[in-house]
């Protein structure tokens, strides 16, 4: 599992993490929230502010610690002038309408006190066309020494930018005092405010052997620092070239939505797919990625399912079943909706928690189970069983095996089972031989040795 | 358009591509067939030979000639077990079930006295379980001199493999002898058999900078030759690195089957797609990426667009508007039809090659008019609408431009162009302000100056 020079840390296959996107968690501090800061709960537009901010994560640690997570990844906190603040103007400030950094360094004490663990947005591929760098090059031209910090074109809008957005400017990375600048905020944060790691946005944006320079000065800092890159295709490459410690699974996220969500592939296909990811990736990556039903960039994974909740707790079980990091998109356990970028950025619904809340009690469960079940966050991968919408998977480890089976689809279901006898874990019961599912549940079993 | 240090060959924005999978396409020999050949036409297994050679592909110069096609990229040729032959077991021999070495160097020799070129299918990721070196290694261990010419493992099947395919053993990239053996084999038919460049297999397997390595060694020997990647995802990191002239344009592939087969996007959203990826790659890679339709790796687009020949159509009139190199996979153009692989291997019905094709007539319209037109090949992209079912871009270049309206739906549609006044290719007549396009219809305007 690991690889000579690479050793992703051993805590980010046993983590639970959580993704939020700060404007919509909690609104802790209303004195800093924005001028024309909407009420909490109003459907989001590509321009509204809802005022959360750190110290309204910090409120809600306890939430957090109860339903299980051990580890945060927050969208970009440095200011900006959007509300995801993907467009930085400063690095080394925490927007001040997030509490600034004061507030980081709170949140990030009360984290580790409770032995939980934070990791940062890092976009370092554009920053915002507010940058002081990126305003100084555009106004005094060829006389600014910020002016090779970027990449001027003939075309609209007459400089290199992401995607085509004028708004986001990239940097020259060719110019080693970009990569200088940008390597300075990687330490800085590791070193000044011991985060705990890094996201990189657009990583198949930035020029590899770039990218292998993050990853070698977070090491640099702190060996068991996380590197988790945003890589929409295939991670393959950024593994070879040992860039990354994982990548958020958005292939696997892919299947997830064709076999659970929008019921377009069988078990069969989902199976082979599943199969064909895990072996293009060395194991240690597979191990170290970050496993997801829902990020700020997807239509919500309920939604995709047509608010059908049964379709999201197994796609939630499977999660926790399955190798890697799994992560919980801030309000999908509550039953959050939404569509596409902005409706997914919703504010976080708290009036929806309230004791036996049925998708977050079994979000709970689920947490509790993988957290119990060393195998089910170190062991290895069996498929024994896939066909129509039924689906049996195993997850050795040393003398121990957990499976997984589930039903996804209306019909009850039979599963043959392999050689041995199992123990439900729900009833305790022992089965051999063959297992029956109502339509769309799911059940672990133990291997009885 | 041009990249220091990089400079894709000119060539290939201007050619126009034809996929061949060999064993499909036309039986010249029957004298060579594999025992057990299956009567041409029947449905393929992943198991099945129907005899298709390399004489019978020059037996079909004029046909492909009279399409107006300028370049072949034929899957892999080299001797192999299988029918896709992505399983090497001789890279330096044409299977003689393709009529061997000699048919290739006749193939090339006839191809370039009608100015035609010629890609093959480079697969250096791995080779096949029957290749003598793994063989070897396999039943000799590490006394083998070429036990280091693999990634032995514990897990099942004992050695690294494509995906976890046992039949595809993956090369140890790490020995330098082998990266040694890959580059003589692109040296040696670029050199000896002056083919005009290599399709990449599975570029986002191999590491990085041996696909540079592959780049460099390509254009050591002719500064002309295309390198085209096989890339999923995007292919920027590629581009980045400069290690490849072009990609195959699945991403592309994947926006047109959503707007025009399934009409699961709507045209905001395609132009969205499209414009994101044309400003993700620089300027010099969009000209010289392969754009699709199909591919043997994916269902025909006639079959995703539930067999409705209108919207082929539009598809294909799109992708002759658009920059890149156009590529038609062979049979689309007769309305060849295939699911999945192996599906989408049919053999090709050379019954349905009749005058008046509606299809194929329509294909050579569509060639002809991107031969005639270099702003088509050449120019530039601007979006001027796309509102529903309906879409307008240009493709200006110096004082000319050639705009596509088109109207991939079943109400008759409205656009609104831009300030100018227009002549409608087809009619001659002039238009200005907007244009009125029936259901499922495309119209071709140049620009009246």
């Amino acid at each position: 599992m690991e690889v000579r020079g690479v050793a992703p840390p051993a805590w980010v296959r046993d983590s639970i993490f959580y993704q939020i996107f700060p404007d919509r968690f909690h609104n802790g501090r209303p004195e800093n929230d924005p001028p024309g800061t909407r009420p909490w709960g109003e459907r989001p537009t590509s321009q509204s502010f809802f005022g959360g901010d750190l110290w309204g994560i910090l409120e809600k640690l306890d939430y957090l610690a109860d339903l299980g997570v051990t580890a945060l990844y927050l969208t970009p906190i440095f200011r900006a002038s959007t509300n995801h603040r993907y467009d930085t103007e400063d690095y080394f400030e925490v927007d001040p309408v997030l509490g600034g950094n004061e507030a980081l360094k709170a949140l990030v004490q009360e984290l580790h006190r409770r032995g939980m663990r934070l990791i940062l947005d890092g976009v370092f591929n554009h920053c915002g066309a507010g940058h002081p760098f990126f305003r100084e090059a555009k106004e005094r031209g060829q006389s600014s020494s910020y002016w090779d910090w970027f990449v001027w074109e003939e075309e609209e809008p007459g400089y290199s930018c992401w995607a085509g957005c004028a708004s986001l400017p990239e940097w020259n990375h060719d110019n080693p005092a970009v990569r200088d600048y940008l390597l300075s905020v990687v330490r800085f944060w590791l070193k000044e405010y011991e985060i705990d790691g890094w996201r990189l946005d657009t990583v198949e944006y930035l020029p590899p052997d770039f990218v292998r320079e993050i990853y070698t000065a977070v090491k640099g800092v702190n060996p068991e620092a996380y590197v988790l890159g945003e890589v929409m295709g295939l991670g393959t490459p950024w593994f070879r070239i040992r860039a990354l410690d994982g990548v958020m699974h958005y292939r696997l996220w892919e299947g997830l939505v064709h076999f659970f969500a929008e019921e377009s592939w069988d078990a069969q296909r989902f199976a082979h797919h599943l199969w064909h990811i895990w072996r293009s990736y060395p194991s240690w990556a597979n191990f170290s990625s970050y496993t997801l039903l829902g990020s700020h960039d997807k239509p919500r994974f309920l939604t995709l399912a047509k608010n059908d909740q049964r379709k999201l707790l197994l796609a939630a079980a499977f999660l926790f079943a399955y190798p890697g990091a799994p992560a919980i998109y801030y309000g999908d356990e509550v039953g959050l909706l939404g569509g596409e970028d902005p409706d997914c950025r919703r504010c976080f619904p708290w009036e929806e928690v309230y004791p036996h809340h049925p998708i977050l009690s079994m979000f709970k469960r689920l947490v509790s189970l993988r957290k119990e079940e060393e195998t089910l966050r170190r062991g290895g991968l069996r498929f024994y069983f896939a066909c129509g919408r039924a689906l049996l998977f195993g997850r050795p480890y040393a003398e121990r095996e957990v499976l997984l089976a589930l039903n996804a689809g209306a019909e009850e279901a039979v599963l043959p089972l392999p050689p041995g006898r199992f123990r439900e874990k729900e009833s305790g019961g022992l089965c051999a031989k063959a297992l029956r599912l109502p339509g769309y549940s799911f059940s672990f079993l133990t291997r009885v040795t």
